[in-house]
């Protein structure tokens, strides 16, 4: 509970382009004013979130959290449990999607245990921040407990106080846990007050019996657990996984140390809602790379007010969209330190301005 | 016209993944059917077209190419002509956001001159494709000599074939040009039949009283001209550009030798909209890379029957939507080779398959 609590003690908001500096960087540029679209934005607001005009991009970092989910026991997912623990084993070895884009996107990733429901064999590769076995059913009672919800959340913000001394300009979330589209689908009518219908999808790819039955089980587990739609933490004890916290803890442990993070798609952006519902200034900090095909992600994204970078009809998760989003976020900040301006390019400016 | 009918002659259709194996690929890997959305659908496209699932992408080039248009004598830009020259310049020294988003993409910037209404000092960067000294202006007469027309899309195919050589292995167009949103209205009102208003934006960042002078000259333009829809060369020879010449004929040589063409904004297209109505079996070579905030791009786009990968609001042309999306190509490509299949990495299928 500590760490959390300093944590929350040393967000501090940010202002966008206080100075004007970074637009008017913008405007000297040979360029029609404007005619970056969101590329502007988003280099505005890295530069923004750093406090600084000439900060550059070079650590980059996805964490890919690994968590199980009781829930599983209800039929909720395409996927048998132990896939959670296989994948883990893939990332390490580099062979899964999220590898293979953060390769071309010149990122790291960092894999986390945060609750499979087996011991993984220790590796270099692999980060372990188990708070348990996987979470108990939600169906028949809470998650986890309040303190596992807190230690969970404090697994991420400690993930990003470790990257520190290496160096790390720019997070991107990604996840990896069975079931955890049914726990992010609860997180979302909960914090979101909507119909459980709305917001549930068919995560790998259920049949339509298979959601509604998914959509039944989620019904149940707000129903038995009566998560306060006011407390976060409960939300996250009651309904939520320990990937789930981790995510919320990486936005936080971010917003702490002024690092932009690159949020990938559903079970990411649930852990932001969590993260958001506890301290709302972490929200300048989150950047939406993608909106995905999963049911009820663009919704989410309204709650946060983002706008998403790109629309893809992705819906894989393990931070995919979010290295393709560091990418773009990437492009920007480089347009602001490498263009040449009107004056330097020798370049006449148009008649009016 | 020797060069254009041959290169005609040899363009073929492009089955996409006549033998299923691209799909049984990405079905064999350990991920949830179709959750890499339209990164698969790129590498699928891109594996067709080269008709072989092992090439990967090495060789990155954008086309920038630079023109001049009589019809900045009427008003319709926000700049004055000699900036076509000057960016140019520009381009050659390395200072555009086209040379920011290539070193990004790892793309090779090709500069052309295909008409600019000076003579530009040599460099070894420039390509010198000169048709003109800028194309007459089109509210009195035809913007070109139909010889003209031929000669500037020739110029693209040459292009083409001067980089093979060397490999090319997926193409970008960009474009610079004071006024030839002007001609690429008129390209777009005339080939997809429309009224000149829905056609018309505000280029470089026009005020309401200069787009609606934009328009009047663009409908005196085909007024005067009588383009016939029927024939793209007319088209492009009465209200067209030699830059835009250029863009088409880079379409119709990369399709020619089986290459991707990633088109950037609103000049690219208009480019692909007249390599299109020559020869339909282009299309198939074409992947949009962005929707512009020029009105009139999406629905160009739609007569393309194209959907965009990003929307993030840009509007400067030079090729840099076409950076950003070589850059998606490439995430795909790269899945399609890297990635490990389900018994590869070890990982459980899914219940029903």
């Amino acid at each position: 509970m500590k760490l959390l609590k300093q944590t929350l003690e040393h967000i501090e908001d940010v202002l966008i382009d206080p100075m004007g500096d970074i637009q008017a960087k913008f405007r000297a540029f040979a360029i029609p004013r404007g005619s970056l679209g969101r590329l502007e934005e988003l280099a505005t607001l890295y530069a923004s979130i750093k406090d600084s005009i000439s900060c550059k991009i070079v650590h980059k970092k996805i964490f890919t959290m690994a968590g199980d989910h009781g829930v599983v026991q209800e039929g909720v997912s395409a996927f048998p449990q132990q896939v959670t623990g296989q994948m883990v084993q893939n990332f390490i070895e580099g062979g899964a999607a999220i590898n293979v884009l953060a390769r071309h996107t010149g990122a790291k990733v960092i894999v986390v245990d945060c609750g499979v429901a087996s011991y993984l064999k220790t590796h270099p590769l692999l980060k372990i921040k188990k708070v348990g076995l996987g979470t108990n059913n939600m169906a028949i009672g809470p998650a986890m407990s309040r303190e596992s919800a807190i230690r969970s959340i404090e697994a991420g913000i400690e993930l990003i106080e470790e990257e520190l001394v290496e160096g790390i300009d720019i997070v991107g979330t990604g996840d990896m846990g069975i079931a955890n589209t049914t726990s992010s689908s609860a997180i979302l009518s909960v914090l979101g007050r909507m119909d459980v219908v709305l917001a549930t999808g068919s995560g790998t790819g259920l049949d339509e019996e298979s959601v509604q039955r998914k959509i039944r089980v989620i019904k149940k587990a707000i129903d038995v657990n009566q998560p306060n739609p006011g407390d976060a933490i409960d939300v996250l004890a009651k309904v939520g996984g320990y990937e789930i916290g981790g995510l919320a803890g990486l936005c936080l442990g971010a917003a702490r140390y002024r690092i932009p993070v690159v949020l990938d798609g559903f079970i990411s952006t649930a852990g932001a809602l969590i993260a958001h519902a506890i301290e709302p200034k972490v929200n300048k900090y989150l950047i939406a790379s993608h909106v995905s095909g999963e049911k009820g992600h663009r919704v989410m994204l309204n709650l946060l007010n983002k706008s998403p970078l790109l629309d893809l009809n992705m819906r894989l998760g393990e931070g995919t969209g979010a290295a393709l989003g560091i990418n773009l976020v990437e492009a920007g900040v480089k347009l602001l330190h490498e263009m040449a301006t009107f004056h330097e390019a020798g370049v006449s400016k148009p008649y009016k301005q």
